[in-house]
């Protein structure tokens, strides 16, 4: 670490050595939580227990104080109580550790006395050259190396490796809340700010923009503490990768009740808006979106302009993606002749966009086939520059031959897809769903969510290539 | 049915007897799977297979004309194709028969070969007195007495008996496209339109607004017929129950698609928007809210105004859900000061709305009583006309308990409640998802679902005053 400049927070990511403080209560303890989660995920680095207890705990030496600890650490993650953390930072500080994560609730966002608390461990912070994110937090997860500080349980012991960084300012963004793994979101780094003391969404943004196993940042804030740093960052980033936001505490009772969970002040809408819109940052409306959309931009190529073909199982379905692509700024397209002709010769019916497949592929032989040809077809027409696939996961008896045909449709194509699917039986539509997602193929079980994400890669391939030329 | 009148629908959803004619071939023929479907549901009426094979299926003599059949007959479930429904239309008119399910595709929609055809079907049925739905339909369910014409397997044999009629024109609205009985729908009928050659929208409402099962009609339209009459009905209609229409085709290009799809003409939304509000219909966006927002008006007492406690284990998400409720508009309301104090008294931090259980809840020894009993305080304040509950659905350890006490503050209270969760383990999510909808507590996995799902509550609670009072 020693080569990197002050600001860099790499070692809240990137530690080779750990010191937890907290509760070892089996179980229940914080420190336990955060130790077992550490070792599920398989991290690469160095655990060093520190509790009065001493002892020994998964195998563990506990150092009764960090000034024990053999060697030198680069991060700690503290979840003890609040009165006991100034203490605590200053020991981690004298240790020369450079990084502290503070798990710890009941600072700022609690009361006047925990805001006096949090500025005096920012001054401890300062005064030791150390960077502290939180308090309020879960802390981070980096799939790279399998660090996962957050105490709780997750159900699960692995994640997908892959482009998308989530950063937000909630307990919600985190690997104990969301389905990470079996949802099969493609995940390079999870960072919850918690109350943002000192590392905020600056500092992320920075560092994310740098990093090489990232390709999309997508951020949930509640305020923004340096506007005029963080769109300046933006700016630079969006150069590189895409910037996506859902800002919350948009209206007055929000931004009352974000003051009382993190001691934000969210601020007006409107001038967050133009900032983000000025800075080449792609905003996201809603949970679902948050966690959804930033797929498209982890395996997708962007698409070459806005012009969708809406390819359908459902007419119904059809009906309601043309709509959502126009309210969206796409282009539902027409084919060109050539195309028509090719698809006329499937079936009488098929000229039009959005493609009904249903009816052809009711009578056919192999209906699997045909609409793979068909979608081939369409995907070759230059008309196109990018489609959604909307279909019906049936009851799992042709489920592998439907992913298979779906895959080779992906890999088929230099185009990016979107798939859409509903399906009576839920155990049948998730495995579809979380086998193509693992796969590399958005796969979207809210169809809002599935039009939007084709419309924000649109919106980024414009912004993309707007800044470059403003940075050239 | 002799006493009803000429328009009357019920053998659509209520035949003593039904004729199904289609292919028998096993597992795949449109016949064989209507009737699979009907037997499997427990449908109550007896089913008379017509195909000129003869034979028997299922233990059901086949009979090859529908002449031979040896009592009068309510229904006709036609699936064969195109060329010959016009001498089965005529056959089935012969019979006496006044309800006739069209599921063949290749009518209006298809091509002007298919519109004439469709115009002919018409005028036989004009000639026989008969009533015809489709063609292009799967048809109906009614889970009064197990009626499901789907020829289409559907994974599961049972619904949940309710109050929400779902019509549709689109084979998505239907038992085999969405898992209505996994997913825990209280469902009294569904019918899908298709083509709407006779059979449409304003007799679905006039049927609905009189039955007993019905307590709310969501509605998927891509166009409406008679305006003038649908709005009428509409306006009697909400005096008694809630209309709730999912308008597609509203842009250009879906109006488009929606014509290739059921030959439908969509016409300019703003004319419907207007129509829409002068007749009290609410407006729904989107598939999710199609499905999911009748839920709260199946089983949730109406709330007495817009005034909306917001209860949250996760600060984050409790800022989110206040936006969005005052986005939709609904009040986060304030508690009276006698409430504050109850609050204060579980926790110093507990006296705002949204009321952020998670900082107390943590450090609680029985988080879930303590849940309980917060729950109740809010729920007891007459400054709140709902509440909206935002959980976490944890690993699964204390899902029953966490089950148990959200039945016990449901039971409880006289107000309307949602619940919304997320959490690491899609299946205890959605364990705790089905079992609460399950019970009558309208759980959402889509916050801005459930907070929609509130406001048109709201509205609908003033629209029913509103046209009482101009009824009397």
């Amino acid at each position: 670490m020693e080569s990197r400049k002050a600001s860099d927070i790499s070692a809240f990511f990137e530690p080779r050595t750990v010191a937890v403080f907290g509760s070892l209560k089996e179980t229940t303890g914080a420190g336990w939580g955060a130790i077992r989660n550490m070792l599920d995920f398989g991290f690469k680095g160095k655990i060093y227990p520190v509790n009065p207890s001493g002892g020994e705990i998964f195998g563990l030496q506990v150092y009764t104080t960090v000034e024990q600890v053999p060697e030198p650490l680069d991060l700690a993650m503290v979840i003890i109580p609040p009165q006991a953390v100034p203490a605590t930072v200053q020991q981690c500080g004298r240790k020369g550790i450079r990084a502290v994560i503070i798990g710890t609730e009941g600072f700022a966002e609690a009361d006047e006395g925990g805001a006096t608390l949090q500025r005096h461990i920012l001054d401890l912070a300062h005064r030791y050259g150390l960077r502290i994110l939180g308090p309020n937090t879960i802390g981070v997860v980096n799939t790279a190396n399998g660090l996962v500080t957050t105490p709780y349980p997750t159900g699960y012991k692995s994640f997908l490796k892959g482009g998308i960084a989530y950063c937000g300012q909630s307990g919600l963004v985190s690997a104990h809340s969301h389905p990470m793994e079996p949802y099969a979101y493609p995940l390079s780094k999870i960072c919850d700010f918690g109350n943002k003391c000192d590392v905020n969404e600056v500092d992320l943004i920075d560092y994310l923009s740098q990093d090489q196993d990232t390709k999309v940042i997508a951020m949930h804030l509640e305020d923004i503490k340096d506007g005029r740093k963080f769109l300046e960052i933006a700016r630079k980033t969006v150069v590189k990768k895409p910037v996506l936001i859902f800002k919350t505490g948009q209206t007055e009772a929000g931004a009352k009740a974000a003051a009382s969970h993190t001691g934000s002040l969210s601020g007006d809408d409107r001038i967050y808006e133009a900032a983000f819109r000025q800075a080449g940052i792609l905003r996201l409306g809603n949970w679902t979106g948050f966690w959804e959309i930033p797929r498209i931009f982890a395996s997708q190529p962007l698409p070459g302009g806005p012009r969708v073909a809406i390819i359908s199982l459902s007419g119904g379905a059809g009906v309601v993606a043309a709509d959502l692509a126009v309210k969206n700024g796409l282009v539902v397209t027409s084919f060109s002749d050539k195309t028509k002709q090719k698809l006329l010769a499937f079936s009488p019916r098929l000229a039009n966009n959005p493609v009904d497949i249903g009816p052809a592929a009711t009578v056919a032989n192999d209906p699997i086939s045909l609409s793979e040809a068909i979608m081939s077809v369409v995907l070759a027409d230059k008309m196109a520059d990018s489609a959604v696939i909307l279909m019906h996961s049936g009851l799992g008896r042709a489920i592998t031959p439907l992913i298979d045909m779906l895959r080779r449709v992906h890999r088929n194509t230099t185009k990016p897809l979107v798939v859409w699917m509903d399906g009576p039986v839920p155990s049948v539509t998730a495995q579809l769903f979380c086998e193509l997602a693992r796969d590399g193929l958005p796969t979207y079980l809210d169809l809002e969510a599935a039009i939007k994400a084709l419309s924000l890669a649109v919106a980024y391939s414009r912004i993309k290539s707007e800044f470059s030329e403003c940075a050239a």
